[in-house]
């Protein structure tokens, strides 16, 4: 551990966020693996210039008749109005570059409206684990990950990206934990990463995923590492800052 | 999974318990294993007739007044006016024995005031865990395992705790489980269990008892099956329901 070490917490649910030790201003990454947060990493990957996300259908609708593009999806379900719902397939194509496209989900896009209240907020998912954890590494604040979960319950996925990025933060020693739900998203991580897509053939949101024929994401979501994009909300928008020292 | 099986879930803070899938009537074993729920196993194991838990201070100095023995415990400490603490030593003396003891702590009787709205209340620790699973299988019904936590908190040892009863309940074939957080305390578990001493190092309130030279009750709380107690809160009262078929 480094004198100017920073703390990493992980909290499991957006209705345990009121409840972190983090004191003061730090780094919110907000995850949601299935699908949210791999979505708006896609996105910004496929040239979006940037993703807005609102928490109710209601804004939603108001910005489409205003003519933005509209990702909305409610219990995994693509939302009718909407241009694309919230599978990051949807977002690899021609249509979202260069747009601005409004966002909402079920679980996502509220833990990311919680998470603006305590600092920055950065989008975490597997595809872009690697250059997200040196990113916050060049930051110097503490870092508490939150699960967006699924209808505020613990979610198996979320809980596994926690766990890879507490252990890529920890690595090079700038970072130090005293959280117990981190410690448990490690192991958690120790036990899953040899065969991940194995693994999360117990998680229960997978299998609500094959029950609306959905599961076709699965591999796209576990692989490491596919983007480079690093998505911080600023203002009403989340852009891709990688390329911001 | 025999024909009547019933469901295990696992809740790891009582600010989830309104968020369990679990409907209807049900078994909620509430855990908090450092210290108030081994604390209750080692009162009735002592001969104590009765718990009452109460989620205030002011309540239980009420009833210390009408001259019954209190334990009060608030961030790990004593409270003044308390006959005893939360250590499951207070109680392995004879003065408990056929004995009210009015109860109220940080975290576990809190979560007990939650649980008994949902159904049946037991008491769960590592030092009941046999013969409680096996009176829960005797009943039927589905059960929620609810994690006192610590200030709404995940914590490490009542996942452990959540994985060995979940372990234990599922091994006959009479229990189903389709939860993540379930799923998850089995994992942490089947990691923790070859030496749970060393394991719960890294545990928050293992330090935080350590702080208060208060983790002499480790090696205890950590021990298997050390009572044959059933702790059942029926009425305003927890009693050793073991017996009774």
């Amino acid at each position: 551990m480094t004198s100017n070490a920073s703390s990493v917490e992980v909290c499991f649910s957006p209705r345990l966020f009121k409840y972190i030790r983090t004191k003061g201003e730090c780094i919110v990454v907000v995850t949601d693996v299935l699908r949210a947060s791999t979505s708006i990493c896609s996105a910004l990957h496929h040239g979006a210039r940037q993703i807005r996300p609102v928490g109710t259908l209601q804004e939603a609708l108001i910005l489409k008749e205003k003519g933005l593009l509209v990702a909305a999806e409610r219990n995994g379900l693509k939302v009718d109005f909407a241009d694309f719902g919230n599978s990051p397939f949807d977002f690899a194509v021609k249509k979202v570059k260069g747009q601005t496209i409004v966002y909402t989900t079920t679980n996502g896009t509220r833990a990311i409206e919680l998470a603006r209240e305590r600092g920055t907020v950065a989008i975490g998912a597997f595809i872009n684990l690697q250059v997200l954890s040196k990113w916050i590494t060049r930051q110097g604040k503490p870092v508490v990950i939150l699960c967006a979960g699924w209808k505020n319950q613990f979610n198996l996925e979320d809980a596994l990206f926690c766990g890879a990025l507490t252990e890529s933060l920890l690595h090079p020693g700038n970072f130090s934990m005293e959280c117990d739900s981190a410690e448990a998203a490690l192991d958690l991580w120790s036990v899953a990463k040899k065969d991940i897509l194995h693994y999360i053939d117990k998680a229960s949101h997978r299998k609500r995923l094959k029950q609306l024929n959905a599961d076709d994401v699965l591999d796209y979501a576990f692989t490491l590492n596919l983007t480079s994009v690093v998505p911080v909300l600023s203002g009403e928008h989340i852009r891709d800052v990688s390329r911001i020292i």
